[in-house]
């Protein structure tokens, strides 16, 4: 697989659909293709999970709820997601893994191991090469989203103390992967934000190159 | 957990409603609360679920709809199953873990201890006390199924060496518990099919009702 799979991770509001934006405009401008995708709801079958999921009445076991997501994930994975690589595209996609292991496993006492255990087996395991989380105080990102909005989802609507939960998970996840994680302060001017974002996709970019020069080298 | 757990398997057109009614009607002679329940679709959750498993258009990933299977399950049993087995009902279902191992497991080749593997996490492992296999030569089954019937659904529409290869499944599963599974001829008359599972089933009441009062005796 010679593509680049790059994940966008945090909570509401922190600004994953704007950087989601930049990483592509500046993939295409140095000719590489890109795809920009989101889970929940990344292929039809997705959009269709994605309703039940954040739109069904009454309460949902958090088991199913668990499964639904990684349902999703297993068909955007072999139908979006791994065929775009194979083809050597940059996929850029708001949400993977990550956020199953914050929302569900942290926040909902699902038990983080099982819940990552259950994505790594529905995506064959496929791994981001980079990570980025936007990090940002809760309030501040509850203020980001509602402006200009006038509703929540079910998984919006939970309390501050869940979102700090989940805030805190995917901070611990971060520092135990900083290979694979690029943790920005979503507090700073979306400008300083998309340059680091850029420098480590040059550094992520010049390795593949790297690799692939070797590869020719030694075949 | 005081109640009684009986599921029904087997291919289509085996008789699995039929039974599962006579079973409903034979326990409620003996003043015994009933509940009876399928899958997918037990729940208003499990019925969105099984809308999108069976009327999706077009290629569903084979673990996604491992996984879809197992969120509906997760919900019903949680919801619906438990608290029935925890007032001491009896839960009369058609298709459980058993059909997932062989649709799923054997007949798309997903693997069969990952799909149990799968169940028995989104069930918490709530095993059967008794799992009737109607077992019916496929040719027949399809015969009883399409009387009176205009259209199949995806499952339903798949070849006849998918069903013979889920037929061995279900026998091969019920030859490594027999302590769970009663095999019974489905080709044999109705009643004297219905009259194998009664006798099973006195023999469990007759079980259960030992073990609680030698709970009694003992407390």
């Amino acid at each position: 697989m010679t593509g680049l799979f790059v994940t966008l991770e945090g909570g509401d509001g922190v600004g994953k659909s704007t950087h989601a934006r930049r990483i592509e405009a500046w993939m295409r401008d140095r000719g590489i293709e890109t795809v920009r995708t989101r889970e929940p709801g990344g292929t039809e079958l997705g959009a269709e999970i994605r309703q039940i999921v954040l739109h069904h009445r009454g309460h949902i076991d958090s088991r199913a709820e668990a499964l639904l997501y990684a349902a999703d994930r297993a068909h955007h994975v072999a139908t979006v997601v791994r065929p775009a690589l194979e083809r050597g595209a940059c996929v850029i996609q708001d949400r993977y893994i990550d956020s199953s292991v914050a929302y569900q496993g942290a926040g909902r006492d699902l038990g983080s191991d099982d819940v990552r255990a259950l994505s790594e087996w529905a995506t064959r395991e496929l791994t981001p090469h980079l990570t980025v989380l936007l990090d940002l105080d809760v309030a501040e990102g509850r203020r980001r989203m509602l402006a200009g909005r006038s509703g929540l989802d079910r998984l919006e609507a939970e309390t501050v103390a869940f979102h700090e939960r989940v805030r805190h998970t995917f901070l611990g996840v971060a520092a135990l992967e900083p290979e694979r994680f690029l943790v920005v302060d979503a507090s700073r001017p979306q400008d300083e934000v998309a340059a680091r974002i850029a420098e480590r996709l040059e550094t992520l970019l010049a390795a593949q190159r790297g690799q692939t020069s070797e590869g020719h080298a030694s075949s």
